[in-house]
Order: structure tokens, then sequence, then C-alpha cells
């Protein structure tokens, strides 16, 4: 299998994740379930730190829900205990009420998987869909768009 | 160190665990905190299938919360991927608004680990604790009395 | 959104799994990677109670692993803590070292979420990918024949 | 009840956790399984970062295994998604091959909860427990002594 080689555009939020014991299955990898965790982990991250947006004001006051709508996610490279991996995120699309979002775990520029995660923005009290709302809105789609080199 | 043999008394509620590879870390054992969410699991059942009560609705609609004040736990085998593990729980001390539940976890009567886990219910509402509701009690000290013989 | 109906085919491995208050989240509903929990433990039962292959075995005496190489998903109707669902799996495709595997979540017939995961075997000594032994190969071809006419 | 007040003696090792949405149950809180996850964690990073010894390395190149025995903590008030809590690792007891760690898991110099986690360990190879070695029993035992003041 070819390497798929990935550097994160200028300004594009990455975070590093050190690969606990916890993460691990016998076989010594991440059992893959916890990079979904990870994911949910770096998004929340991505709200307050680079958006502005506190994720857990979000939900606790402003009553949004983020459930997915769809996933998928290529594995290419396992990662073992005691590796620090990295995590990008970019936008690969947004709509009126949902929010395409590009995950792509790497090291040493090596991509080791990547993942497209759909959400949906719902109101915890109806249970449907809303419009996101302009501030937050206008803050996604300026990172979209200072990091749009690299989210092809 | 010497054995620890237990022996569920007659009518005990006991359940039984497959130990999954989910279950296990790098050293191809439980990693610990899974214990504590089997523990959970077993009382929600022990709510449902033996006192009646479904643990859900208790929390929805009753808006009850079953946190726990202190857990201790004893580890002396440790549990391997592809093994069935029993589950027992028995009754320890049952307060106005406290419940402390001893859950042993076995196989072949030879104890892998025990531990006491006491919970204090309270309501959603107040976040205060509240008496334990007369029913919910009675079915808890009509346990308690048929299972009495091993709880010591 | 029009409902998405399923019927297991006769024969389909299905299990039903509760939805405890451990895999929901502050919004009530599952928290996403529990799902992908519950499927890997649903692969591992069908393994064990369908083919006849103990799951811990191949890992542990066979030195096989069973990484994901891509995993999608489809979320449509969230599950709430006290309901149980039905996770039935089917075969979409079998490979020279890889599997192909489609989860449907259904309660009532309704749909709540579709994956499709596909693993491949490899050998743990190795780190490669590796054929499918005969035997095992026959036990999944056998099933995907028997359950076809739901698998489409 | 009586607040629980603690300050971190200089030079203890202390590290915050964001509560994050994936720790929490459908009350809002902490589900508490996570807690022994987040102890965990902190005793890896105390490894690694305070005493000079990388975790993983013990474990995959020392083949030492590090079983807890026993567990005890006691709750006293919850956390919530959104809060910051700090955890510190203080050393109760240091045995010839066991170790009593104390986790204080604190907000504003208040407790939030206590654990005492008394691991012991084992070599890997033989499943046995082994004498801790020299040097990394000197780098406990100095950052016990350097702690002391608030162990007690």
């Amino acid at each position: 299998m070819r390497e798929d080689r990935f550097v994160p555009p200028s300004g594009a939020f990455t975070r590093s994740v050190p690969i606990r014991f916890s993460h691990c299955d016998p076989a010594g990898i991440v059992y893959f379930p916890h990079y979904f965790d990870m994911f949910n982990g770096l998004i929340e991250d991505w709200y307050g730190q680079e958006l502005g947006y506190d994720y857990a004001e979000l939900i606790t006051r402003g009553r949004y829900g983020f459930p997915f709508v769809h996933i998928e996610c290529d594995f290419k490279i396992p990662s073992r205990i005691g590796e620090v991996i990295d995590l990008t995120l970019l936008i690969d699309d947004l709509g009126r009420s949902s929010l395409a979002i590009a995950i792509i775990c790497h090291r040493d520029n090596i991509v080791r998987l990547r993942a497209r995660m759909v959400t949906a923005m719902m109101s915890l009290e109806t249970k449907k869909a809303v419009p996101i709302p302009d501030g937050l809105r206008e803050a996604i789609e300026s990172y979209r768009q200072r990091t749009a080199a690299g989210a092809g």
C-alpha cells in the first residue's frame, strides 16, 4: 500500500494525543472505538479553542445537540501504546444545519487514519434539526477558508 | 495467597459475563475500569429482573439518581479474553437513603474480585439525598433476607 | 426522512442489546462510540455461536488479528436508556483476506442505524494480511448464502 | 457534609482534566468508571513526566505489569461537563513490590473525590510479583519525601 502523506495546512487545528495503555487491546494496538472518542474530544476542543464557542455551554445552556448522521473512516496504520499521534480537523462541507468534518490522524506526516464525520445541529427541546446560528456559521466558514488548502 | 472460595447463597442474583476482546488490555487481562462498568450493568439488571423496578424509568420518570459515594474493591485473580465470569450481587447494608451492595466476581466457586459499592438515592431535581421509597425498600429488604446466608 | 424498514432474513444472526445508563450521554441517547463496541461484541458472538470459531482462541492460539480497514455508518434514529435494540449481522463481501460485514441496528422492523465494516485478517506474528483459512471461509460463505436475501 | 479542603503540597504531581461530553451520563455528571480511567492516565504521566520512566517501555520492553490489587474511593462532589478538575498524585506507602498511591481530585482547593489505589509490580513473563527495581524505587521514594507534607 502506498504511503498516504499529509501536511496540515497552515492554521489547521491539530492536537496531539498520547496512546495510553487504556486505549490498547490484547494485540497492543488502539481498540478502534477509542479513535471515535478521541475525535469527539478534538471537536469539543475545536469549538472552544478555535471557534470561541464553549461546547458544554452550547449543550447545557444553548440546548443544542450535535448528533452524527454519517461517519466513515479508513484505517491505514495502527497505533501502539507509547506513541503520540496528531489529529487535525478540517471542514469538508458546511450546510444549513449540517457540518461535515474531516479528521486526519497522522504522525511524521504519514496518515494513520482518515475520518469523515457529518453532524447535524439539533434542538434538544424539539429534537429537530435547526439552522446553525449565524455567529457560529461565520466562525466555521472563516476556519474553512483559512485552512482550505489542505481540505481536498 | 490462599484461595478465596465463594458459593452464592440460594436465590442470589448472579449473571454471567463473557470477557471480550474489548475488555482486555495489552497484557491480555481485563482493564480494571471495565469491571465497574460490568457492576453497574449488574445493578441495573438486578433492579429490573429481581426487584421489579425498571432502572431506566426510576431515572427518567422517577427523576432519581443513584450516585456512588464509596467504592472499594479487592482484585484477586485476573480474567482473560474468552473466559466467562459470574457476578453475584448481595446486600451489605440498607440505610435510609443509602444502599451498600457487595458484588462478588467468581468462577468455579473461586473469587476473582470482591467489591463493596455504597450508593445514595437522590433526587435529580433537588440534587439532595432522598429516602428510598417504601416499595423499593421492601423489595430490597426482602432480597437481603432471602440471600443473607452468603452476605457475611 | 422516510422510514427505513428492515426484516432480518431467515437464519440471520441477531442479538438484542439493552441500552444501559452507561451507554448514554447528557442528551440521554447512546454516545456513538458505544455502538462500535456493541458491533465488535456482536461479531465476536457471531464467530463463536454461528460459525463455531471461538474468537478468543483465534486471537490467542491462532495468533490472528481482525483489524478494521474501513468503517461507514449511517445513524438514523437515536436510541435511549431502557430501550432494547436488535443488531443483525449480514455479509456484504468476502475477499481473500478481507470480510465486509453489514450490521443493521433495528427495533420493531425500523432501522436505527446501518454500518458497513470491512476487516482484514492478519497474522499477529508477521503483522501482514493472510488468507482467511479454508474452514473459516466455508463457514462464512455458507452463512452468506443462507442469509443472502436480506443482504442487499 | 463538611467541606473537605485540599492544597497540594509543593512539588506534587497535578494534572488538569477537562470534563468532556463523553465522560457524562444522562444525569449530566461523570459516569464513575471514567474516573478510574483518568487515574490510570495520571499514573502513566507521573511515571514518564515525574519519575522519568516511560510507562509504555516498562510494559513493552521491561515486561512489567502493574495490576491493581486494591482500590477504594470516596466520591464527595460530582463533576459536570465543561468543568476542569485537578488530579494530584501522592504516595501513601511503598512496599517491596507494592505501591499505594493516593489520588485527590479537587477544584478550587475543595476535594471532589479521594482514591487510594494499591498496585503490585509483576513480571508479565512469570505472572508473579517482583521487587520494584532499585532505580524506580529510589525515584518513587524521592518523590514521596519531597511531597510528604500533604500525603497525610
